[in-house]
């Protein structure tokens, strides 16, 4: 019956299944006598048993009563209401959608009502210049990953097969705790690491765990879409904060709003400006956070793609108070569908989110976890971004001679140390939203910079993603690009 | 520097690290000259490259001032306090911590404090008699699924690395349309199934979907604490409804509460007691529904294993009026760590579980749910199950075989029809709690019933899990139980 490659019901499951409908229709009336096992049998050309079966089935479900072979009849304890019905409403309420609509909760609608269309992508086919926020997926080492797969299937033990620790694979925490200080200067046990969804859960576990409706959220502005909603479901005041060429700045906030629970910022490489939150800028949020009893959330989303200069060290590093919730992703340097991130939670939060979780969803799929662990302390990964980080800086000197050369007067495209994606600027009084859509005809993503704004930007500008490509797509698409912005 | 493997920092991300650390504790005051690389360097016995690296990244992140070799100081714009600290303060806050569990937020101090001991597992490493919830990991046809991943890992399709369709990947969304149709006679189209990562997160989506804080919602007492606890995360006021040998009654809840916007049941197979819920209960409650606009959530958890009789017919297959949200799970067919199971949603609902489910972690792993669509789809799945069910009716009579043997007197098992676990009655008037300590003290598990329950139970019991052990363990357990019991 649950072989779903022959999906024919069994026979007596269709006898059955005609019965039971004919018996909530109405068309048996309660009280009437069901044929004799053996006359139906033979009306219908089958087995007695194949009957007989169905009548059990029947009766155990309470439609039917007496015993086959005494007299079968269809039950009369049936709520009336219930076998009137002329016919199965199932998939006609269809028009009341807009009314059902009324049944959500204030939170249903909040997140229903959130823009998703950065969050809800179809299943995504082909690539094309300039997606923003994928790798370059057809150069992951599949076959290591494979391998490393393989060994650990082969034989797992219990514990990666059980239900498993909410906070995350004890040896995959202990290694992103090491690569992350060593990396990132951040301050951490592995105690403190929690292994997440992606860093999108991060958001919404830290939303939930700190924010009530109406609690006032600083973001950046323009900011990462996705952070923007979480916050909005969570049922904060999202009060946006124009970031100049220092990043994100608390006095320009504090002209906003007095204060604020909570801060999400990106300090290594703002999305979607690309630029760097200076020191200044940072002690004086932590100095604030302390002070004000706030907590900030670090988006780390890109840090391990810097072409020039040094990376900088971490926001969270420099924290000496536990305000900074860090968080991290594996979605740009593994590959998206992975779905693993991790947050690094002060000490005396770390209970909070881990409760959280546990109560959401539990846990990661472990076995995901050991691979990626593996793959780290492997020396795949850092083995991995070493390549990325050639690959991805050639691919931007690409996009950026191919710029000079074809897009001169139309979109001004300077070069980056660090990041995913370049912004083009585009001529002043140019809408970046009529330009993008241009763009689109033209077979070309560029995500209008507007789009991620709340405030008015003084110049528009199209974000063009360039690790996702090759060289002869890059050229490719700056060539259709400069076609529909002429 | 991201080698993990390797994680002593390289020699200017030490003496970088000194400097800054100095700074920071005020041991180097601003506008103090820092020492000439070259002479540093000398001090230092290291090459003059590494101290220039290591003050470039200092004069990247702001924290000194002026030109390498034209004289180098600390600089001057710091915050001051920043500037004062006497020590590192990181890891010092753990006193504050109750102080700090006031800045939750009300939904932050719901989740943090919502028990999460029957969630919240430590890595599970040993089996033993007779833990609840878990199939026989050890049966499972891994040399099968390594394969099937083999094969998916080796060249993936794009659509299974990047990020993917917040309602799952579709041919699984399809294989688990047609498998519950036919196993289930659930009433569904593909585009109901939404994949989710396990019951846990169904449970989850469906309290913010549908409750605000207050609202009231039914469950079964006892009740499985997860769905519990989820509502009570959502704010929800959750009214417990003792549950008879019919299973929920409606009647019963009625006289409690007039309303309820949301209510929880297990109708094949009431958790923990065991009963099937009756078809007249069933068409009740739906007509109730229907009537008051009300939700079911059916949790299906563990439908598919069932050793006599037919297996009942889901009650969402009775649903004429897209009331019922209906829970799946693979935990118990596959593996619990995998994080797999699904949500079959009435069509006007979909789209906000999808919104909501893209808004808090996008989706679950693509290539986990591609391979677990080649499991269903080229029959392992049932094969397994058939063993399955096979194996588990055998533990079950074992465990059943040694009750009557060596516990005559201390604990009543009887048989069941389905599921993955016996109730054992404890005589009367004897604390379930006090027993289920003292099994604990001979190395047995017996979860306790009044664990699950909110209003007193007419007899203690003890939740006896038998499809993970095997005949040897089952019969050993029974022997210290009894010995535990007399």
């Amino acid at each position: 019956m649950l072989d779903v490659k022959n999906p024919a019901p069994a026979l007596y499951r269709q006898i059955y299944e005609g019965i039971r409908r004919a018996i909530l229709c109405g068309e048996f009336n309660h009280g009437m006598q069901l044929p004799a096992t053996r006359l139906l049998a033979k009306q219908l050309g089958v087995s007695r048993m194949t009957v007989v079966n169905a009548y059990e089935q029947l009766l155990a479900e309470g439609y039917i009563e007496g015993k086959t072979g005494a007299g079968t009849y269809v039950a009369a304890t049936l709520p009336e209401k219930m076998l009137r019905v002329d016919q199965d409403k199932s998939f006609q309420h269809g028009e009341s959608a807009k009314q059902r609509n009324q049944i959500l909760s204030r939170r249903g609608k909040w997140l229903a009502s959130t823009s998703v269309s950065t969050l809800r992508v179809q299943a995504d086919t082909d690539r094309y210049a300039f997606q923003n926020g994928l790798p370059a997926l057809d150069e992951f080492p599949f076959k290591v990953w494979s391998q490393l797969a393989s060994r650990r299937l082969r034989n797992p033990p219990r514990e990666l097969l059980s239900y498993g620790d909410p906070a995350g694979y004890l040896p995959l925490r202990e290694t992103i705790a090491a690569h992350l200080k060593s990396a990132r200067a951040v301050h951490c046990d592995a105690d403190q690491v929690i292994i997440v969804a992606g860093s999108q859960q991060a958001l919404d576990l830290t939303a939930r765990i700190l924010l009530d409706p109406g609690d006032v959220a600083w973001v950046e502005d323009p900011c990462y879409p996705g952070a923007h909603n979480a916050l909005l479901a969570a049922g904060a005041k999202v009060v946006p904060v124009s970031v100049d060429e220092e990043g994100f700045d608390l006095a320009n906030a504090l002209r906003q709003s007095k204060q604020a629970r909570l801060v999400y910022v990106t300090p290594s490489h703002q999305f979607p400006l690309g630029v760097t939150m200076s020191l200044s800028r940072r002690l004086a949020l932590l100095e604030w956070a302390e002070r004000s009893g706030a907590f900030v959330i670090e988006d780390d989303y890109n840090s391990e793609y810097r072409y020039s200069g040094h990376p900088l060290a971490s926001l969270q590093g420099l924290d000496k108070d536990g305000r900074v919730i860090y968080v991290g992703t594996f979605s740009k340097t593994i590959f998206p569908s992975l779905r693993l991130g991790c947050i690094v939670a002060p000490k005396d939060l770390t209970g909070a989110f881990i409760a959280a979780r546990a109560l959401v969803d539990r846990h990661s799929p472990s076995l995901d976890q050991a691979i990626l662990a593996d793959f780290i302390n492997e020396g795949h990964f850092s083995r991995h971004l070493r390549r990325m980080r050639a690959l991805y800086a050639e691919r931007q000197q690409v996009l950026v001679e191919a710029a000079e050369r074809d897009l001169q007067g139309l979109l001004e495209v300077a070069p980056a140390e660090a990041g995913m994606h370049l912004v083009g600027w585009l001529p002043e009084r140019i809408s970046d939203k009529a330009a993008s859509a241009k763009a689109a005809r033209y077979g070309v993503e560029g995500s209008p910079l507007s789009a991620y704004s709340t405030n008015p930007l003084p110049r528009g500008g199209l974000v063009l993603g360039y690790t996702a490509v090759n060289a002869r797509e890059i050229k490719d698409g700056v060539r259709r690009l400069a076609q529909a912005l002429s």
